[in-house]
């Protein structure tokens, strides 16, 4: 019988080996793909493309068991050779090539020129042959950066007792009303797609006190903007036995802060390929809407059109306000008007007319909207009956508050729109591996 | 101008406090639910129901600001008062109330006795009231055992240079082909819900060496028993330059033995209130199919029906047979024949029959499938070819192979079914929060 022990000896050097001294001038073996091959004449430089970054190796004529001409940019490869210092090479690093094996062989060039620095193609190209895109450095770190949020959010949340749930993206209604969702049918009866969390991430306060989710989300909303996606991942939290709704966006603040001390600890490399310079996190600004309204149409001398939203013009214009005034990168809106915010959210017991809501602006762009909830059962009842809604399709909802829940609340983080604004990109779809618009079902 | 700063000064007490020695004999805030009442005469036990865990608060006639029949299970409290050491209460501590605020109160009395050790209620009554239910200790520790899972499966392959990725749920078309598919109308585009991130992991196994996600998957199968979901978490991985399809085995066999030994750390309590056994994962013994149907057969004289398929009933078996033979928790059941794996499954190129694939059985039940798949595109067309398949709509999953991919394999982890498993349930929907089957929807 065999056993698996967890155990596995790779014959290749780690990345770690390859940078180190330990082998240098001795045998080393690297696996990846040809990224890009130079030829100079008697010398070519082959250099290879692996998840740590990209690696020089030397192909010199008469050296090796293959013909220069039987290699190609898109193979993988194993090479054996000796392992040089080198000041010109990224690292320092070069292998001098002995022995090549070919692991695979692509049947046709590339489409995209992948190791120019800069992709220089349309968005729209970059899209339609993403899987070959992605394989630039530069483009492949957006995700990194991405991934790094990601883990933040979680590992962050994790150390403030908050419980990773996972909730059905199937459901028979969505948590803010009919529009907007995509319906199907499921063994027969309607069903639609989860639109958000929010009537589960709720439910779970009564369970766990702290709960977090990191999954995709489904809009069928008809925007085809910049900044709109039909499926996006959402990075959603909600919590109990709070004070007040700041006590909310305390923890949104204490979570930026940790995401940006482990980019800076664990992705410094990406961070430096795409140059960018992490945001201000330590003091973020907080506004109420109707102030912040009056601020930028004073500033800016812009007439306020319609005092209960904010339109995206606005919004940038908040944005640069507060970057001129506070040099802040992130502000706190917050009193939303009731009625642009769904029934749940908490009114403002000072006004009713407003919330105790907020959302988090990033450079200028909405990426955050939270608030308090309503936890006590008559009283959203009460709201549900006063929009005129039906409370059908929600009685299970309408239970949980009926047994009893703690004051709450939480708020929903558009994972790729705060990429985006990382990034510094103009579009949501360059944070997306595989984006979702209205036009755009493939790959 | 206010400012967050990300800090947030609690008026409560932390359950390190309440547990600890520094508070005792002094006052002490507490907040948490009425998760039961225990009245005595004189003396009224309230336990209070925190995401920690359950803590002793203690009402005694006329030395609490409000009277005892005003409290009711189900409530939200703030209570202040003294902290005791009393040997008989949970953690050995327990608090005399002075005063109580109440933070909600439920509008009608809990439809289940949560306050039981055991929910002494059926399958069926605990689904219908989930988010009631799993106010229950013992329900929501089988959550706390599913979030430490899929945090090692995380952190595990971080430390193994793994990218976590986020695929699109809504595609034009399938992994595995047409069946099982729900299908739905995307702005007057057929679309489909993905049944597996099986493409996208692989195409992206071109851009980052090794990737996982963790994320929901949508199997329209009409299969209605104890083992079946038709949403699901899936935990896929899939990693490039392997040496063989064995060595995802190993990088499997890494990852269960990381999540036994996280869960001992940072989940005993749970480990404990569910009186879980974590199985051995030092050692996992493969098997090839063949002859694991062979050594059943025999041991347990059961006639082999079909060689080219196992029954639930045989999957029991083998589970049983290494339990008997080897002390065995899991087993690996290698290369099954070729006919039963989907095409991009690699074939053995010893006998073609076969695959270099594999399921992980743990007591029994299949909790895992992978293996290593065909990364070359002239193989890749063939296979498709010889099944008469069409390559519509799979153009860009197989350009990805026609302009080079390493030779790379993965697997995709059932979560529910794991935690199942590890549980000693004997129904899937037991490790589910919100199960979706064929007659459930909702909650």
């Amino acid at each position: 019988m065999e056993f698996l022990d967890g155990r596995w000896e790779k014959k290749v050097n780690t990345w770690e080996e390859l940078l180190g001294n330990s082998l240098l001038n001795q045998e080393a073996v690297l696996e990846g793909a040809v990224h890009s091959i130079r030829n100079m004449g008697d010398v070519a430089f082959l250099i290879l493309r692996r998840r740590e970054g990209l690696f020089q190796t030397v192909y010199e004529s008469g050296k090796v068991n293959l013909p220069l001409h039987d290699l190609k940019e898109g193979m993988t490869l194993q090479v054996k050779g000796c392992l040089q210092s080198e000041e010109r090479a990224p690292h320092g690093r070069e292998l001098h090539i002995r022995e090549i094996t070919v692991l695979s062989c692509p049947a046709e060039p590339l489409p995209l020129a992948i190791d120019k620095w800069k992709l220089d193609t349309s968005l729209e190209a970059k899209l339609n042959f993403r899987p070959i895109a992605l394989r630039n450095i530069r483009e492949r770190s957006k995700f990194k950066i991405q991934e790094g949020i990601v883990r933040a959010f979680r590992d962050y949340l994790y150390s403030q007792g908050f419980t990773e749930i996972h909730t059905p993206k199937i459901g028979a209604r969505g948590a803010e009303g009919g529009a907007n969702l995509f319906k199907f049918s499921y063994f027969h009866k309607p069903a639609v797609l989860a639109q958000s969390p929010q009537f589960y991430k709720q439910m779970m306060v009564g369970v766990f006190d702290r709960v977090f989710e990191t999954g995709p989300v489904f809009r069928a909303e008809k925007h085809n903007t910049k900044r709109h996606l039909n499926e996006y991942t959402s990075l959603d939290f909600e919590m109990g036995y709070i004070d007040s709704f700041e006590e909310i966006m305390a923890m949104e603040t204490g979570f930026l802060q940790y995401a940006a001390a482990l980019l800076k600890k664990e992705y410094a490399k990406e961070l430096s390929v795409l140059k960018i310079e992490l945001p201000e996190t330590d003091r973020i600004p907080a506004v109420r809407f109707d102030r912040a309204k009056e601020l930028v149409s004073k500033k800016y001398n812009r007439k306020i059109r319609n005092p209960y939203d904010l339109e995206p013009e606005e919004e940038a214009l908040i944005g640069r306000y507060f970057k001129e005034e506070y040099d802040a990168d992130f502000v706190f809106v917050t009193h939303y008007p009731s009625k642009k915010r769904p029934f749940y959210a908490m009114d403002d017991p000072e006004d009713n007319r407003f919330t105790l809501s907020f959302d988090l602006l990033f450079h200028g762009l909405e990426v955050t909207t939270g608030g308090q909830r309503i936890h006590d059962y008559a009283m959203l009842k009460e709201k549900i009956a006063a929009r005129g809604m039906e409370e059908e399709g929600m009685e299970q909802y309408l239970d949980t508050f009926k047994h009893g829940m703690p004051p709450h609340g939480g708020l929903g983080i558009g994972l790729e729109r705060l990429t985006m604004q990382l990034l510094g990109e103009d579009n949501v779809r360059e944070a997306c591996l595989f984006p979702r618009d209205m036009n755009r079902l493939e790959p």
